[in-house]
């Protein structure tokens, strides 16, 4: 394998080098565009479905821009690439052009800053440049903001569901390939507190988490010591986080009573045992069953850390199971769910049920020869896909108690924070809404230079990418957060917008026959 | 963003790590282990399911195993990580083995190749190395070898769908961040013939694939020209490759007429058209529509290329569709299948409706002070999770016809091709089992030496594995290879393999309680 070549520039698809160049013969490839950045719906996960999304892979992307140049590495290729008929694809003048120019420098971005509560339809990132250039970021623009929106809304689902409990990312053995960076990235934005992953981890600043495996115990099985010899050694080496994998052999009757004799050990020394994991079998039983042996041994103080395909969905199951039999165990429900930690790996790290965002990035306006902006849209054989045309902002409106009560998708020049005399589109609700306050969601994040690079958001800190979205999650009514059948938030048009997009769409036949 | 530290050795879980520590304190660090990489169950997509799986992602353990070291850097890293007391982690005596000793250097690796037919249980990846090294390969291990597995099986099972038919890979924009690379190479393993995506088929020896977007319609549209011009400047500039994309408009009433109006201009000009790309819409209607009006206008060789979220099932239903209703628009079912092309995109590149694989990598062996192998098991709450323990090689077995008719396990030092005497275990179809043929299936790969990596098998030719993809599925009962409810292909354990795993199951309970 090359290290390099697939991850740069070349990380895009053809059609965006052909359309580059066809841009180029026309004189067209440093006209300037602005495409938009957004998705059309919330993951639908099957059964349950989001009802918000957080946004994240930004730093991903401006890391991305920088980086990405045509070397003549990148050109060698290009160059040696042939068509049907066996000529080159593309010519020498381009190639050249794409040797001097070919890179993001003249490319500026706003966004909405990573961490942030986000809806259908809203522009997330705006890109304008050079029409060739903004053409070519499509792919990996994309690839980057899909996925880590994707697994910091699952994770948002997740943390919600968990309430106060501790959750763990495990998903690096199941992941998609070096998505298991990115996807842990995107966990710990939207809500998961620590990752087993060890290299991402310290890149985001924090250490990592983790205790025994299945195979440590195996081994001393194997060598013909047993599950008790294993335990021991590991309380040995770890005598201060001793948290024991209890299910290699039975969990019951092996594993719990195995550890409650460590524990005791480690009591009678001195140190204060972490706790248990569960891995298999009937999880919210087999809690209930360990909290009671684990209280009467006086560790009730101890954690039961939860693994195995969990999702939102799994773990409001073993709550629930929890709530209506904890008493037959002679066991308080809130006690057990209050020492409850997750480890959730598989279906968070893939987005299990859903494992697409379905963004898109789509040609909002182009300039024309005179410097002025031309709105661009796309009719479509389905009206959800028509496009928003336009030079956009996006505005999010609060109420007296600061709870978010919708989004405003309006054109640049329109002032929604100011003109009170400003109307709204909105298919069902209507017009007039009346707000207390109102913020601007888009954010410049990148200039016309490398340089001018905002840190806060090329290399922007977990903690206060948490922050913002612990913040926007505070303002958003419960029943947009709830994990299944979520209300529907609002996102209107300004008046003008909505216009102009009808006005397009119904004019676009003819324009299309325009020679 | 760092690029490095996530994707060398620290690409692992936290546990490897103390896990290993603990095998440094106990001496037991450099002892002999043997894991073996499984998965359990083929992939289940819902409404369907896989009969057989296509082994890939092999070569990209071996570059990370040959790569992956722990270099100051990673060690810093482990010294500055603090337990929940404030304590470091890792012992100065432990991050200097690592540091002298921590590389895939004294790994061996038996592997089946890349590119063939596998089935569940059967170890596929056979690590054999220092207990300590072993141990921390796992996630990477497993990270690879799930993932590209499970895309070459889905575009197995896509390819197998549409027959001679092109298939082209589109999916950059939805994979699951820079698994974009590792799944297009694992879907050009498992059938798929081009990709769109840039670096990764460059690397792949071959040339990418793509034409133009709907933004090249919606530029030239929003700069006062119509879609028509769009066509027209995309056939001047690529006259010998001119594919359109047909529906930014509407497909059958502007898109298609005016590609069949710039088609003429080519063929005035003595080029040959190639053909048109629906993205939208129902699919099978409009390719009836429009290949009727490009027969009408003797354009009946070119090709239509279908695109929007199609897997295996979409495009049965769409050749079917086209089947039952192509007579009712002047068109001959089997001509506009054999001019279809298809493009294939999320559903590929996440195996929509099963994102992951469910391998496994378990402690199979370890030996003991006499260096002789003692085997590992683990028994579980559910008899599917037992491992299956022991030094084992896999074989498959040929009747007559050179059809494969089932595989075997068996121990290492049992000879199923010379051995007559040898039974087979099989739960359901007993034992007796005749060949005409048989042939072991792992090979080994890597020596303990980074040195003595066969080339074959760490910069494997793609027509190599896809020949070998084509060669196992061409021995594969059509049962097996159905889309939907595939029959069951035989594993056998041999008897001898069977009694060991019963007998270690059974005195689990008893092993457990030694000191």
């Amino acid at each position: 394998m090359d290290a390099g070549i697939d991850r740069g520039i070349l990380f895009t698809d053809q059609y965006q080098l052909t359309m580059a160049q066809l841009y180029f013969r026309f004189g067209l490839h440093e006209r300037e565009a602005h495409f938009d950045h957004f998705f059309r719906t919330y993951p639908n996960y099957g059964s349950h479905r989001a009802g918000y999304c957080v946004y994240a892979g930004l730093a991903w992307v401006l890391d991305w821009m920088q980086r990405a140049r045509f070397t003549e590495r990148e050109l060698s290729f290009l160059r040696g690439q042939r068509n049907l008929k066996g000529n080159r694809v593309f010519g020498d003048d381009f190639l050249s052009w794409l040797s001097e120019n070919g890179s993001f420098d003249g490319v500026r971005v706003l966004s909405v800053p990573e961490g942030r509560v986000v809806h259908p339809h809203e522009p997330l990132t705006v890109v304008k440049g050079p029409l060739a250039m903004a053409q070519i970021l499509e792919t990996s623009l994309l690839n980057h903001l899909n996925y880590q929106t994707l697994i910091a809304t699952k994770a948002s689902r997740i943390k919600q569901t968990c309430g106060k409990a501790l959750v763990l990312e495990f998903g690096a053995r199941r992941a998609h390939d070096l998505a298991a960076n990115a996807g842990t990235r995107a966990a710990l934005i939207g809500g998961v507190d620590f990752s087993s992953n060890v290299g991402i981890s310290h890149l985001m600043g924090i250490d990592p988490k983790g205790t025994h495996a299945h195979s440590m115990v195996q081994a001393f099985i194997a060598l013909g010591e047993g599950e008790l010899s294993a335990f021991r050694a590991y309380a040995e080496v770890y005598p201060d986080d001793c948290l024991l994998l209890v299910d290699t052999i039975n969990t019951l009757e092996s594993g719990v009573p195995n550890a409650i004799a460590v524990f005791e050990e480690l009591r009678r020394k001195g140190h204060k045992p972490v706790g248990i994991r569960l891995d298999s079998g009937d999880l919210a039983t087999l809690s209930m069953g360990a909290a009671k042996m684990l209280n009467d041994a006086g560790f009730s103080d101890t954690s039961i850390v939860l693994s195995n395909q969990l999702d939102e969905i799994g773990i409001m199951r073993i709550k629930e199971q929890i709530e209506n039999n904890a008493g037959g165990y002679g066991v308080d429900a809130d006690e057990l769910i209050d020492r409850l930690v997750y480890g959730i790996g598989t279906k968070l790290i893939t987005s299990s049920g859903d494992p697409a965002l379905d963004g898109v990035y789509k040609l909002a306006a182009v300039r024309d020869g005179l410097n002025r902006w031309l709105p661009a849209t796309k009719v479509s054989e389905t009206a959800e896909k028509v496009v928003i045309p336009g030079n956009k902002h996006v505005w999010r409106m609060y109420n007296r108690n600061n709870m978010a009560i919708g989004d405003i998708i309006a054109l640049a020049d329109e002032r929604p924070d100011t003109d009170k005399t400003m109307r709204l589109h909105h298919p069902e609700s209507g017009r007039g809404m009346v707000f207390d306050s109102i913020e601007p969601l888009l954010v410049p994040v990148k200039e016309q230079s490398t340089g001018a690079l905002d840190p806060a958001y090329i290399t922007p800190r977990l903690d206060e990418m948490r922050k913002r979205c612990a913040e926007d999650l505070a303002r958003l009514s419960p029943g947009v957060k709830k994990i299944s059948a979520p209300e529907g938030y609002q996102v209107f048009l300004s008046s003008k917008l909505w216009k102009m997009k009808q006005e397009m769409t119904h004019s676009f036949g003819d324009e299309s026959k325009k020679v």
